[in-house]
């Protein structure tokens, strides 16, 4: 019974465990764990991480030095519990992404952790959702289709696909949400240009590629495009941070979808804007049933839906669809310039005005006050706000870091 | 035991007759019934065709022909039970309308069946709604105050009261929703024209009708033509197909419905929209506090109904009212093409589109985005979709042809 | 026990007591109390009106008359019941409001009332909430920062601290609530105008109020102010009267609430619109979050929010925000007169309008279709509707009376 390793005791082993693993500690690893040390990861492991691994030295060699060659991750062990015979169970996700993908990964995981009399951790027998780990590898991978940059707080964010004038085919489909997800998951980006290069931001549906299959039922194609297309657009719309987006050329089809994206639209003279999918027979994607009557009227919306009337620049700013009209040789510098402002903007006002204005169609008015008065004192608590109030009587302008 | 017809016969002799009934083949219904049958109709059918009808000749005569010469209906026979006793049950409902009044028919029937042992059919009772027959035949019979009609897919539908300006009375506002059934029930419709015959489209209530009771208060007279007014715009709003107005003249009170109505509005030069209802003293009808504010904004909407001011043609073009102005005197003429045009576009990408735009304002955008990609799934298994990516690297227009 | 006095014999003693205190009776008050009455005010009651008062006489005096000159109010009694000790016990409120302040006044009491064996009162025993007679005196009293007043229907609100360009400090906030209860609780009020005395309707927040405090951090300060300007908003939106404000100079941040709160808005030459919010780092307020992206589309609503861009008078009016641009030397004068033109309009008609117009968006069609046909009936009783429907063959001008 003296030998018996106190619960808490153990408890606390397993965390300075993580907490060597988060720092990649191997002084303090080989202080915590026993000569004896038999490490067990699941079979489906990548990389043939899986398996039985003998010693500290092989655990660390080809579980955690292998997963971190390979992942950017942390084990965030949420859950300790003592079970009936000495053991201690840790539950938690491996959370972070992939190296060379550059994918989310989330994969839970169970630790069942064994201890010798001396408290040091004798066994690891790790479960996990070996099939997360898998999908954050499987994904694209370098983005084949949009050129993503982060620079001064703007992520650049261009469809590049120019001899197709950015066709939306499956992969850009896929790449739509994934670059959302990254937009999300980076901290330091503080405004977003969405912008596309060659003639056009882009045509719309690839035609070509539906064409691909022997199929001439499109129905399941286009849905399994539309999937991702959609998620990506629903992250965008929830982004705290705002969006600009650069358009010229023909905007066509479900392409319209990163103009509606944008909270700020600058256009290059000569752009036009156009539904096109009754010309394909289809109802259409992107958003635009829901964007476009609010934005010009439903009236305009069914004419674009309907007629497939292309809409000119004039009428996209006269109409409300667009916020400026610009030389096309300076499009992608002024809207670059517009993001930058914005990145320099009070970052958490910018985020609670964007999702007020976005929830503003699904509340009454009295809701949507209530929203406000909640929102403008958390975002008044923000440092932007008093570095404002602080330089208003001092005529100066306010220097806002986004915090 | 032996002479017993088999259940499968007698069930394909049923089904023989109702073929043979819906092309009114005298040849197969003589073959198909024995010389003895009896025929007995429901007591309660009009026309004096209830009751017992002996023999094949005095059924087909007394029953069948009549109601061929008073209906468009054929019996759609939807079940065939066999009873204990050799009998057949077969229950369905008679389809179609009624010739004088355009009332549709929807009458349910059951039929029992009996046979005789060389498999033919010695006896026919039929029970039906009876109630259903009348009214189809009791409606307000050929449309008084409308000119229907339908030709190359397109429905056109007048108001056709010149010298009261199409002032709408009882009448106007019951065969609004006459009007709007027939439309929903007719599949060969592919676009609506509504337009209106003389100096207007329609000047809105016909103050002169409400004033020729005995009473000072109009409530519940009014609420009375509110009703199926009211139910026609609704009938009209989910229709699968799309609707063109064609606006002239004053166009004021309820009678703005029918512009809400429309997808499309073209306007003759000079036309002009009134709400009126703060002249009479009234809130309003004809859904103008959902369609304007959405239309021209909250602003300009409430200026319509507090200060009634006229809305010019300009007006209504600037602020989305109405998609175009034309010269009077080609008004109907370029409607009718319009409408034409969209009766040869993908009907079924226009339903969806006019469901998916109606629907945008109860939705949030992730509600929206996901019935965008339920709909457009649907619409790209459409033969219209196959037709239209098909012609697409062909060079050449799709034929579309609603399917 | 024959002393004793039935129940019933003392809450008719008592409600005749209320009566009398109700109509200031002195006789039947004489009547009603014993001469050796002894009265016992709560303590905290204001105007030293706390505490013991021996005999009727001083119980009037230094209580219930001198309630009387500084407010007016009456004891409503809800409840009676007769306690184990023969005393009874009524609770209920005073409800009025303080005479110097105009606010209102809602204080609970309880009362207990002890009889002699003659059926009279010898004892009254107040406890109430002390708290609220304090409020009601130590509110805002007399509108500080607002000109209030009401002629021919009209009730004119002018927004009067023209030094500080009508900024926005705790006391506008708090009155802008006091205002809007004010005009709900008015029914002469047929029309509203709110305008602004000095350079501008109002440029927003009181940054300098903001200062004031010892705080960096503004979030509490803000909130509080916020909750009762927009529970003033709030109010003004579901207004049975029509509103108009008169803009001018810089109309800013949460000052834009006043323009929104308008059905109708004139605006003078040279007019601007600000949201101001982003460069205080803060989301705003004033419900614009709600009204502009429907006013004037969401893309606009965007860039007033973001970039902060002054929204000129010509762009208000383009795009839907105001209804009219007058010379500034005629903005009064014009607003006024619009206001009149409402105020003799059929009042019950306006009132329905708006809360259908102001429902609109939380309703679908069928929805709101059967609500304008509810309404419409209403409205068609009314007294304006008879007259109206009257004087139209007769070719005259209807007189609305706002019944």
């Amino acid at each position: 019974m003296s030998a018996e390793v106190h619960s808490d005791a153990k408890i606390a082993a397993a965390q300075s465990l993580y907490a060597a693993l988060a720092t990649g500690d191997r002084v303090a690893l080989n202080a915590l764990l026993h000569p004896d040390f038999v490490g067990h990861a699941a079979e489906g492991m990548p990389f043939g991480m899986g398996g039985e691994h003998r010693g500290p030295e092989a655990m660390q060699r080809n579980l955690w030095w292998r997963i971190g060659e390979h992942f950017r991750a942390r084990a965030d062990a949420r859950q300790f519990e003592s079970l009936g015979d000495g053991r201690l169970l840790v539950s938690g996700s491996y959370l972070g992404s992939a190296r060379r993908t550059g994918n989310p990964l989330d994969a839970a995981f169970i630790h069942i952790l064994a201890f010798a009399p001396d408290g040091r951790i004798s066994a690891l027998r790790q479960l996990t959702d070996t099939a997360a780990w898998h999908a954050a590898l499987d994904g694209p991978g370098r983005l084949q289709t949009f050129d993503y940059s982060v620079s001064g707080g703007v992520a650049t964010v261009c469809l590049n696909r120019p001899d197709a004038r950015n066709a939306i085919d499956m992969t850009v489909a896929q790449e739509t949400l994934e670059v959302a997800r990254r937009l999300a998951a980076d901290g330091t980006v503080r405004a977003v240009l969405i912008c596309g290069n060659g003639p056009a931001l882009t045509v719309g549906g690839d035609i070509g590629y539906f064409q691909h299959g022997q199929s001439t039922v499109f129905g399941d194609l286009i849905q399994s495009m539309t999937v991702p297309f959609h998620q990506g657009f629903d992250i965008l719309s929830r982004l705290d941070v705002p969006i600009v987006t650069a358009a010229h050329g023909a905007v066509a089809g479900g392409g319209l979808g990163y103009v509606y994206a944008a909270d700020l639209v600058l256009a290059a003279e000569g752009t036009r804007f156009l539904t096109a999918f009754a010309g394909l027979g289809v109802s259409g994607d992107g958003g635009g049933t829901w964007h476009l009557p609010r934005l010009i009227g439903p009236r305009r919306a069914a004419q674009a839906y309907l007629r497939n009337t292309p809409i000119t620049d004039a009428e996209a700013l006269e109409w409300g669809l667009i916020n400026e009209i610009v030389p096309a040789d300076e499009l992608r510098e002024r809207a670059l310039a517009l993001a930058g402002e914005l990145a320099h903007g009070p970052t958490k006002a910018f985020g609670a005005m964007r999702q007020l204005l976005r929830e503003s169609w699904s509340n009454d008015l009295q809701s949507q006050l209530a929203a406000e008065t909640r929102v403008i004192k958390d975002t008044a608590n923000s440092a932007d706000a008093t570095e404002a109030i602080t330089a208003f009587p001092q005529k100066r302008k306010p220097e806002f870091t986004g915090r």
